[in-house]
């Protein structure tokens, strides 16, 4: 069965979960991995990232949008496309809640953009049992990410739920995936900030093969490596990272 | 603002709650009061339903779409159509917590079914902070709830969030109701159950005039009156029906 979440409180258990936040966490994320960080350590907010300073890791995160004080970068996924450290550490409000509620209900937890769905659709070829968990914008449904919900489901094979078509109605909605965006409440912020090139970033298809997969969840973290598209690692959940 | 919860999970605070369960609570509701029922008192479950059981109350409820045992009437709103006592006593599994987190959250709380649109729209003439309430089913979307919350989102004034701008998707991709009700899931209990007859019914558009509204929440049992559409009930919440 192919599901929709339309927030990440309403995550329910599933065999493969997908997380999606257009605007900017999943973005960013992928872009991040794609560009040889190894991995990305996502923090619930600002504080929890800046806890996990140290050498070797740099510090993503915004605050309304804007850079956080303090930290090497924002959360525009171009910021990530020169490596500066092994791991970046990223504070979203909305994508991580909604990774740790996926990594407490589904068997393997991916990150979907815009920026890899090929990659994504290549990845989840197959699978039967799939919930597409839209992330949301504080505790409320977004436009740009109930829409790459819908082109992902429009693109599997199976059954759907009802919120899986309601995403594919969404999906159909917009001639393209920037006018999607532009559509958001999302947007507005960006705009606001001067970071309209974020939406014109995040809108581009299928532009890197990476598909991050979460590789451990523990005190509120979330660790995200890079999975090959199509071709599931043999390491399970939990232990990769840590060698 | 104009917002649509497309779960009951999902409320939100907002000045007026409407609460939508097309397949059949709300639909039920609507018809038991606009029937002559005084008060229709929602339960949680079929055991709450059984314990508010009393001389002057019909007790209504269904199992996986069929009537409960010892029940006097099941869930199809045609069932209301003679009121047999005073108080309807209705067990639904997803409207009555939806429209008890809509209490908890909202100042007034309405409910909306296709039966009573033109009313619904009538009494929310003007308002400015609404949310629509799709109770949903077993805490997944439904096409029909999120259906009727386009539709009412559509017929009202004011800005909306991107989650009432999908359920306006959702309103403008079937032809009619009938066609949004015959897609859910909902409708396949319907169906096994030889309840076909129901979809049909609950389908109908504007037939009655009356908007239930909440009175009362009490101990997990919410107890709803008719208000009438356009002209707001002087009196608040949760004294009325105590007279």
């Amino acid at each position: 069965m192919i599901d929709v979440a339309f927030l990440g409180a309403d995550v329910r258990p599933a065999a493969t979960a997908v997380v999606i936040d257009v605007l900017r966490a999943s973005s960013t994320i992928t872009l991040a991995l794609a560009s040889g960080y190894e991995r990305v350590l996502i923090a619930g907010d600002i504080d929890a990232a800046r806890a996990l300073g140290a050498p070797g890791r740099v510090l993503a995160g915004e605050v309304n949008c804007a850079r956080a004080p303090g930290f090497d970068l924002g959360n525009s996924p171009e910021e990530t496309l020169e490596p500066r450290a092994p791991e970046l550490v990223l504070a979203t409000t909305n994508g991580a809640p909604a990774i740790l509620a996926a990594a407490a209900a589904a068997d393997e937890v991916l990150v979907a953009s815009l920026l890899n769905f090929a990659a994504v659709c290549e990845r989840l070829a197959g699978a039967e049992d799939v919930l597409l968990v839209c992330a949301g914008t504080d505790g409320r449904a977004s436009i740009e990410d109930v829409y790459l919900a819908g082109r992902l489901s429009a693109a599997l094979d199976g059954p759907r739920t009802d919120a899986a078509q309601i995403a594919e109605f969404v999906a159909t909605a917009y001639p393209s995936a920037r006018d999607a965006l532009e559509a958001s409440a999302g947007a507005v912020g960006l705009r606001r900030e001067g970071l309209e090139s974020d939406l014109a970033f995040c809108a581009q298809e299928s532009i890197v093969e990476v598909v991050p997969r979460l590789s451990e969840a523990r005190e509120r973290i979330a660790v995200l490596t890079a999975a090959e598209s199509g071709r599931p690692t043999a390491v399970g959940p939990g232990l990769q990272h840590e060698s």
